[in-house]
């Protein structure tokens, strides 16, 4: 059985709290519970992990190769400033699916860069969190 | 049933013999046997069209609305460029869904920012054919 | 009699259906009426056409002179990526006045800058239809 | 009577005398005639200042709502320059038109950004002393 | 009784020892008591917090809302490279003041801009430790 | 008695008028009448001028050493265009502190940087009315 | 016997009409002649094609590999906005000449950067209709 | 006899008193009497103004033809900011000398871009009170 | 004997499994090993960290002072993001070596720039691991 | 008989043994073989100059009016760094052609802008050796 | 008896010959004519050399304390490119004057920023070969 | 026995003499006698040169394949204008270390980027005469 990692990146613990008008109603749990739900529909295993600190997640990534097969990641803020999180990634040699819940493209100019995106395999963005279902299902596309 | 768009932009027809490391080795006829496949199995509908004219792709979107639900298109390398598809994309008021085979995100300088984005509900980019089936996938629960 | 040529841009087929808090709640055959009908008041012939194609809309241009006394035409997104039009314009030596139905200086930045106005005797921004009957007024001043 | 106020900005006290290529050969005098004129015909009363300094053009504008119900403003040298005639064209929340005797995209690069036009209604430019009577038209047509 | 929450970020702890002639010559812990003194006349609460840490600051911040009713942060260094302390202010819905101990705008390029500005109430820069003093009062005159 | 002079840049003299869910509903006497009640509750002399004149507010500022300890300034439009009167502030050797009602930061790209910060003591930005309030107080200190 | 293909961009087919001054008084048919005379010398075929339309041109060059050894192409207007004509070419895998009448570094910062160059095989630039002749012997060098 | 207009802009009545390690410690009725001197024995007359105001220099340019046979000019901040000034020096028609106390080229990056420059006829930078000398050896050149 | 630090920054704790064709086939364990016998050689003592927590870095640099002479650092990724470890380098007061295996100017354009070079004595990049040793050859000499 | 001068700039000497993938395997000797045979055969007289030194070839070039009727240079690096070659064919007023061997617009950024095209009558870039064969054609047809 | 060392940069041995509307008719030996008489009447003692390379600017420069009191350069077009001149001026410590012929303000955008300026004591800029003997005499005033 | 071959580029000559504060008091003489010691020590041999010609050094490269088995340069000034020195670095195909004696990101703006990075193999900046020695070291280790 596929291993898939999913990595929730900072301040999404506080999703359906925080500005729900740009980040939906459903609580991380909730969230979390429909991807699991899929996970098992497809047969795959995963691993959800959420963290508000960057080096966390960048050992987090690192220490996932032979664990993993495939990682899904919402890198939420530090889509925009993290190299190390990009270095991670590559460092990993894995299929890597990187998602966001509202469109980037839609929202301030310094939202607009990714610097994830030119170390992912993909990226899904802007489908609330159907990205995260979408990537799940990218993920497994990936690992066949 | 509900009434999905496909488009295709300029150069797609090609898809198979042009540059097959980056776009894949399977004919566009193929990648729409597949989009259909899966419609069927979704219970939805598709057109699927494919143009290499600005003008033409603008006034297929423009006619649109009450005749599909959705759009899922992939503008190619007229994403970079058409403010005038961006346009037709927000005059419809469908949800539509922006599709790259390849991640632009890894491509030249001019690739990595897309004109349409802004107008589009969500962006899925770099999956191979893959993108185009994780976008339907993306406009059926929108349309949902 | 002086003959003015307008041509309407991409898009503005769908003049009263498109996002009319821009671009207000009269159709294109509306707006072509109240143009006649100053025309007809002035004493000057007119000829409107519309086209989503930046090669047609070159076309037109280009076969313009002999035909045509002064242009008014609303170049709409293509304002913003055509330089074909641009030489178009040029060639003809024809007054030209450009349009804009909306104050385009007020909206996104890469609606700011006109690629058109270099070519342009002048340009008309901001004041709904009546940009195009304020153009038509321009151009019949300029033929005089 | 609807009530119409004129404002022209620095050195245009000089028109007819400064660069005739650029600016024609009327003078000031001359073009106020004819602004009159046309308000007369139009059965609207106008009133026309003419400034060098930007203080004054902003206190001017501070003190129009009451007295005017329209503004039409060459700010010349000042439309690249100042965001105090801008911020006084906001707080009067008058219907404002921006006029320019020369087509200010043809000139030098710093000439073609207009900090005025954000807060202007819209923007007439490049028709000689015919972009002050295309103005006086437009400010009536918002007016009414 | 409100509370107020006092956030110092990155080298902070190292106040009075590192460059004196730019951040002064008192320890953080003279600053925290001075704070705190003022707090006490104003009858108010305050809990202070130093971290070096960006996700230790996200986590704080994310945790506040319901324990607190604003919050004072000086970023530090974070100012000008945190999203995630950006959007963690955001999600909170509390006043939230920006301070700052030097003159951001006096110092190299990269310190002149602000990431938080954007998200926080309203900022204080350039008083030494009265920064953090006006900043609690402008706290608050907010919670009032 | 320390002696501070206040002084309210171009349109501020429209204030509770203009734009009021940006500025606020007081006028600008209101205004004047909490920085007297603050300034005799603190055992400070203060004197008040607004002007729209960049020539004007230079001149003041030029001739204040001798007759003033501090200065507290709202350049308001000129906070963005003014270099001489970021020259004037240097000449004086006086505290000087730059003061806004709303956040820059939160508005239009050209409010974002500010002319005279690089001149002034420090700033405070954002606090509504009680920026001046916040913007004396951090003056009385600054004279002490 | 090789087989060229020569493509003329948008508004050459008013060459000799249009601003003679910068392309010279020949008529397209007259180039034409010249360029198929040179062939004949050469024992080479050449296909002549002119059109204004973007997509016209991606269609034909798509569809020229099997039937050309190579292509000569003056992109005009296109040369600084058609990422789908780059696609294009990039798609054949022909050896491809990039031709310009004018020098495009001696004009509008705009026409200076060609985005077709990078796809190309060469560049021949400002040699009037000798940049044609010039291009053709290019290409005859290329598929021998 | 030559007549010759020296304008010196604002803050330069301050000359002396403000920053003596940039500007030197020479008052400006000093400088004025070395101008006057210098004059004298070179047998021209000059008439010399300072002003804090932009409109106020912009309308004494405005003016000076057939008054003054040439202008030497020291726009100090104005020299960043005025395109009102730029226009009345080009207005003018007179030879126009700008000149500078310090050398604007070692300041802040702000300071090294001169808008005047393009309309004066040359410019003298960095020699302290005698680039005012060397202006007015030069305006007498121009006039000869 | 002269106590010196080594800092390993983000991912580095995967050197040797990490793209080796750009980081090398060495693991972190065996770098480290060249580099205390190094020390050894050299009569130094060496103390080696590595962390992927920018933080963590913050707080290890900001404690050096009294417990180290110097600093050897590979800041890794953080390198291009971290404005809170150049200022705990600048806080410190010691002499400072950055360190890259590989040539940061040979990469991506985003990791060109270093933020930590400011404040760094010098700089060392290129030469695989024995960037360290001569990083630790540097540090000696500037303790000396 | 006609005389052409052949320039060839810094680092061509190495033609054959320098990145032959780039540059091709003939040396210059063999090249410049190449182009007296040319030369010969259309009667036409060359002479061919080398030089590593910008000061050299500004040197050449000022002194070949009266000498020659056409300049072919390579300049190589100098290309992107140098005003004074630029400057130095702008002197002599002679038909200059400028060639490369490599496409310079598929090379790195600063490979991409030429100094010397808004000098030259014109340019040919990305043919190998066959640039100078058509750079010396295209200079014969310009001294005819 | 003061010593002056007048260097004149690339292309200057032209003058006369090369586009005599921008740079003037007189020839280089006229003009050393005159700058020696100016000398000779004040008193002073000029050298004067004529360089095309860069490299012997740097060494004249570089040699010249001891032997010269002061400089004055006309860096032609060394003044856009030369990182090497302006060191060598830096490096002796004398006054440096820097002079151009045209107003290089009015020129193409890459001639308006000097390398020399920063490193230079002041600049004269615009007066034609007044330019020179105004340099002179500023030069003279710096020795004195 | 390996060799390696140090170049000094422009200035250099002048070490010691020139900005001590900047470059130490070292004379180039002594500087060079250090290198000689360290080479004898290493047991390799070292050749040296001085030059302050870009033109001469890329000839000493160009001509430094077969004689030398790597280079040790410090480009000084030319490191930020010279594309010719790169391009001399690439074609020789030898090891080639860069350095710098002060930290060249610490200065100027324009200081702070490299041409000559992207063709060296490492580089090594701000150790002071270290530099060089260190830069030595790095040279013998990879020729090793």
């Amino acid at each position: 059985m596929k291993k898939i990692l999913i990595i929730h990146g900072p301040n999404l613990n506080l999703l359906g709290k925080r500005e729900p008008e740009v980040y939906g109603s459903l609580s991380l749990d909730e969230i979390n519970g429909r991807i699991k739900a899929l996970a098992e529909s497809k047969k795959v295993s995963v691993d959800i992990v959420q963290s508000n600190s960057e080096g966390e997640i960048v050992s987090i990534i690192g220490s996932s190769p032979g664990k993993y097969d495939a990682i899904v990641i919402n890198p939420a803020a530090y889509t925009h400033t993290s190299v190390a999180i990009r270095d991670a990634i590559s460092s990993t040699g894995l299929p890597t699916v990187e998602v966001h819940i509202s469109n980037i493209y839609k929202r301030e100019e310094f939202r607009r860069k990714s610097l994830i995106a030119g170390a992912a395999t993909g990226q899904i963005s802007g489908f609330g969190i159907n990205s995260y279902l979408l990537g799940l299902l990218a993920a497994i596309d990936l690992v066949k």
